[in-house]
């Protein structure tokens, strides 16, 4: 059982090394949403595997319906638990690119910081978790069996190891103790957080069009439905004057917050100016009569992604678009159902779709249903032992307002409990130009890592 | 005073040269609205002055608050009327451009149609006019004085010449009795049409932002605004469920269709059947209680011109975006104020802005406002003489849905008496990826100005 001390040691020792690797990992452009980086993500998987190889466990890619999963396994000593972790080497677009300070598969350290696409979510969170355990098999201190799973589609719905998963259930790899996942944020720099809660995620895209061409505005304005004012009229009707979603029967499942939870999560450091001056906007959207830290914990949402039509450039084009398009994700809690709830905001859309015009349903996307943990349990408990060894203070136990749609299906068919525990902060941008991750934030979680780990 | 054999003579004589210089023309992307194309706007109406000169008129470039303006002379004999020509050498943009099948400022003779931005709308009709003052000079047959004005900026609110009418009229060029254009279009191929009526027109962009980047939907979803999402919203607020525009006072000055005018333009040739299978959708956008006829000749218009936020690429991406923009313009009719038609959808959008982002509105332009011509006048007369010869059947008296927001500017300051016949169809697509112009419409009408400028 490694202590804090020998985990610092291990660190300093091998930081320049670990950076190195961490960058290494960084380069490959893995954008699961473009089929254009279909090899840069064969590639990626493929240095894992070598990567995994050489820290001494056995590595190898499993093909799926999509991108390559890498699994590998560390067999430890007899009478020690099975722990699986689960983590994603795909990263977001990078586009706006013009918004970016350094490229964004060029990583580079300004500051305290790793700039990069990736460099948090989730290759970063990831290699502090592989560093971890290179270092404890290194000094024969793994005791448990690790079996680890990284998957290429997280940031495109989990398609392929979510179609795979009876498989790897019954060949034996998906089966454990503890399902441990480092794919989630801390609430500050320093502060230790338990994700006790994730959203699940399901999305799709509707078109308008019909119309031949781009029309002139004056020959045809008040002769056809424009494209774009009907989407936003369609896109109008889902939500309700308080922010409310209008969607029929689309709050079934949702539930009540529980007192203890509401506590709990209301209790989580969280300030309106703070976010306000970080992000640049108060938090006042979604439903009003709800708190920001309830709405994005326990609350479903529909938000648009993109809305895309007609002329964007610069001055004025006198035009009806031909065509118009939104790309709609949305957030579910509690017990909703993922295919109910893509199935109900079709249904919706087209209930009110306009006439004059063909509505088009297309990129339908089910991830998973939302996942909630409990705060009564061992494994936590032993969780926020070493977290507040780490920080020397209290724990915050956090419901997130993300998905990670797979980590709900692994745990149900493992049967493992999860174990969510990130070192993210709001100011890593992820999804958006110039994604970084706090170098410190890396450290910390290497510590954990190592610490945690050395205790099954 | 010329008939329609001998023009005919001189068309089959000159045709391919014609052509030639029509195409020499269209090679100009001169493309207004973005300043990229500044030069070409300059080499094209430089173009213009030598081509002008070369025909027996004098001509010279008179420089605006934007791009030159070309200004050419002919100085016809005592006691004949003075003609006003109006047209613009400035084109719409091209994008998208994968939708051209051939290259917007290369010029392609297909069938019998000749593809380019720019083919018909202006520079393919403004060319035949050009042909038809070549032809009668050449033959002495010129009787009346013409000053012809081609303004580079049509497309982008005609700011340059409108800021410069008083001017032109105080110096004694914008003085005449007749102010001719062509640069309307014809209800059908070989049926001649006069234009009249012309809406007017005011545009703006809103944008809504103050998020400092793209945020993760799930870490942020149910926190703050969407500005996608509130865009829409704002949009869906300009019109009713009916289509009448809700913009507060809006109406003010539109007036009451004039049971004469309803039932010529009702008479026009139209067909809701045909409409659809040549535009892709039924004309069933804007006012329910009015034809579509109706709602293009009468009518003012809001609509959206282009609405962009967020992802648009392949695939899902899960943010929101930081910003949204829509890009507005309105078509105004009757005694319609522009100005306080602009400040009223300013008013209007800023009254239901959402609270959490911040609204600007920025792109203003007052283009100008309607014209509506008299069916007893003697000119108007003239030309239903000189059309029916042409075409064999009856003179269609059309309402136009677009602008050309100078002409009624022109018109009042110089005294002259409109005159609006064009040859554009339905299937030109101005405005749009592949414009053409049909070379039987464009020999019509250097046929049409031919006799009737030899008339005056």
């Amino acid at each position: 059982m490694w202590e804090k001390e020998a985990c610092q040691k291990a660190y300093e020792e091998n930081r320049e090394r670990f950076f190195h690797e961490w960058k290494e990992f960084l380069r490959f452009p893995s954008i699961s949403a473009d089929p254009a980086y279909d090899k840069d993500c064969q590639d990626c998987a493929g240095w894992l595997v070598n990567h995994l190889t050489g820290i001494g466990m056995t590595a190898e890619l499993l093909s799926t319906t999509g991108k390559p999963l890498v699994y590998a396994e560390y067999k430890g000593k007899p009478d020690h638990p099975t722990v699986l972790y689960y983590g994603h080497y795909d990263v977001q677009p990078v586009d706006p690119l013009d918004l970016w300070d350094s490229k964004p598969f060029d990583p580079e350290v300004r500051g305290e910081r790793l700039y990069a696409r990736g460099a948090q979510d989730n290759k970063g969170q990831t290699m502090y978790v592989i560093k971890a355990l290179e270092t404890l098999i290194q000094h024969d201190a793994l005791n448990c069996t690790v079996r680890l799973f990284l998957e290429g589609e997280e940031e495109t719905g989990s398609y392929g190891i979510t179609a795979a998963i009876d498989e790897l259930h019954q060949s034996g790899k998906l089966v454990g103790d503890v399902l441990m996942v480092c794919d989630t944020g801390a609430v500050a720099a320093g502060v230790s957080t338990i994700t006790m809660g994730l959203r699940g995620i399901v999305y799709l895209q509707a078109t308008l069009d019909g119309i031949s061409h781009d029309l002139h505005s004056g020959s045809h304005g008040g002769m056809v439905k424009n494209p774009a004012t009907e989407l936003a009229r369609l896109v109008a009707t889902l939500h309700d004057e308080n922010g409310k979603i209008a969607v029929k029967d689309f709050y079934e499942g949702v539930g009540e917050i529980a007192e203890a939870d509401r506590k709990l999560a209301n209790a989580a450091p969280f300030n309106n100016d703070e976010y306000a001056s970080q992000i640049g906007v108060a938090p006042v959207g979604g439903e009003s009569d709800f708190t920001p830290v309830e709405r994005k914990g326990f609350r479903p949402t529909v938000e648009v992604n993109g809305f895309h039509s007609g002329y964007g450039g610069p001055g004025s084009k006198t035009i009806i678009p031909d065509s118009a398009f939104v790309k709609i994700s949305s957030r579910l809690v509690g017990q909703q159902d993922p295919q109910k709830s893509l199935d109900r905001i079709e249904a919706h859309l087209k209930a009110h779709a306009p006439e004059g015009l063909n509505l088009t349903i297309s990129g339908k996307g089910v991830g998973g249903p939302a996942l909630m943990l409990s705060s009564e349990s061992e494994l936590i408990q032993k969780a926020d032992d070493v977290l507040q060894n780490l920080s020397g203070q209290p724990t915050v136990f956090s419901w997130e307002g993300g998905s990670i749609p797979v980590v709900s299906s692994l745990a149900r068919v493992s049967g493992a409990e999860p174990l969510l525990v990130g070192f993210g902060l709001d100011e890593d941008r992820i999804h958006a130009p110039n994604e970084s991750f706090s170098l410190k934030q890396f450290e910390l979680g290497f510590l954990y890592a190592t610490m945690m780990l050395s205790r099954f």
